[in-house]
């Protein structure tokens, strides 16, 4: 039998933290929640997003005046980057069939039409290519949120950041990748942080949802 | 006490399935995994984006053809659509400020800084909007697949459909919604999917993380 986690008592427990104590994250319950994230589902399979982890002090004190000074940059346990390929080359897409290939002990041959796929990738624009590896950096952001809850941890995926001054500052442009958002994970400082108490709020699910 | 999911079991049972049975979903199980992506987290709250949801046969047929006649679309129990708000309005944004103020008992004034976080949005571009919509969208399509398999359901996520022609089909020009993503929700028909027994290929954890 699976074990069903109360997820929605999990997603009411989460919330936006702004301020965090500086307690260390155990590191079993940081590597569940990068697992989950390896794990995430992403269009072809593809992955096309790395995500760097980050607990060294001094260079979160680095990274927080190009995040406008967030405390909870430096008040995490760890702090993750989400970045996106900045396209897609043949070179990741051959690297990927080998994998598939090896892994399920299938010919190259026999995925040619999942070849096509994803080579399909390689005539879109790069600005697509890119806005699409973001998206799927974002389903892989939704499944550490939840990974971090499961585990009792606070996260806060932060968008208020400058990216092409983070990307400069952990040379992510050599490498291929665009930041596109961060997660802290670490311990809410309840005292501090004044929504830590408030109302989630969302939109009724009578605005939300459209039944066709 | 929380009840811990085993999250990597629940992540390692799915897959994107390619044919399921046309068994329905129990309601209940439909509805907390609609909750689920309900509650889902989004930059700023705001939630820019509505999900369709489709259960009609004949209105999934008419959904096929879109999308490839991929056997998903009609041997679901459910499609669910999700649709990114083609841009911010000052309209979207009174209208959660005026949420917030009602369902947390505070004052409109009180949320004067976090109002003007949300309308630095209406000076970015319509497609910049759009874009950072549709990622949003794609957190609470992770939620939506983790709340899926934590149900035991299977589920498929799908870009590949024509945009244009479901917003034309839908009505969701209209409604100021763009099409981003599929979900499908049903059971597997392992016989006729050869991708249900095979294993599970991601990208090793020294490959995708970077740690610094």
């Amino acid at each position: 039998m699976k074990n069903i986690m109360n997820l929605i008592e999990t997603l009411n427990w989460r919330y936006a933290t702004k301020r965090m104590t500086g307690e260390v994250v155990p590191q079993d319950k940081i590597n569940n929640i990068l697992e989950a994230i390896r794990l995430s589902a992403s269009s072809l399979g593809l992955q096309p997003f790395s995500v760097i982890v980050i607990d060294n002090p001094a260079l979160k004190s680095k990274i927080q005046p190009v995040a406008y000074n967030q405390p909870q940059i430096v008040e995490s346990s760890h702090l993750l980057i989400f970045a996106a390929w900045e396209n897609v080359t043949q070179e990741k897409i051959d690297a990927y069939l080998n994998q598939i290939a090896e892994e399920r002990g299938v010919s190259l041959e026999s995925l040619a039409g999942f070849r096509g796929s994803l080579e399909g990738l390689l005539k879109r624009s790069q600005e697509d290519n890119y806005n699409w590896a973001a998206r799927q950096a974002y389903i892989a952001l939704g499944t550490g949120l939840i990974a971090a809850a499961n585990e009792g941890v606070d996260a806060t995926p932060m968008e208020g950041f400058n990216p092409a001054g983070v990307d400069e500052l952990l040379g992510l442009k050599e490498k291929g990748l665009r930041s596109v958002s961060f997660l802290t994970l670490g311990y809410r400082d309840a005292e501090k942080d004044h929504l830590a108490s408030a109302k989630k709020v969302r939109r009724s699910a009578e605005d939300f949802y459209i039944n066709l």
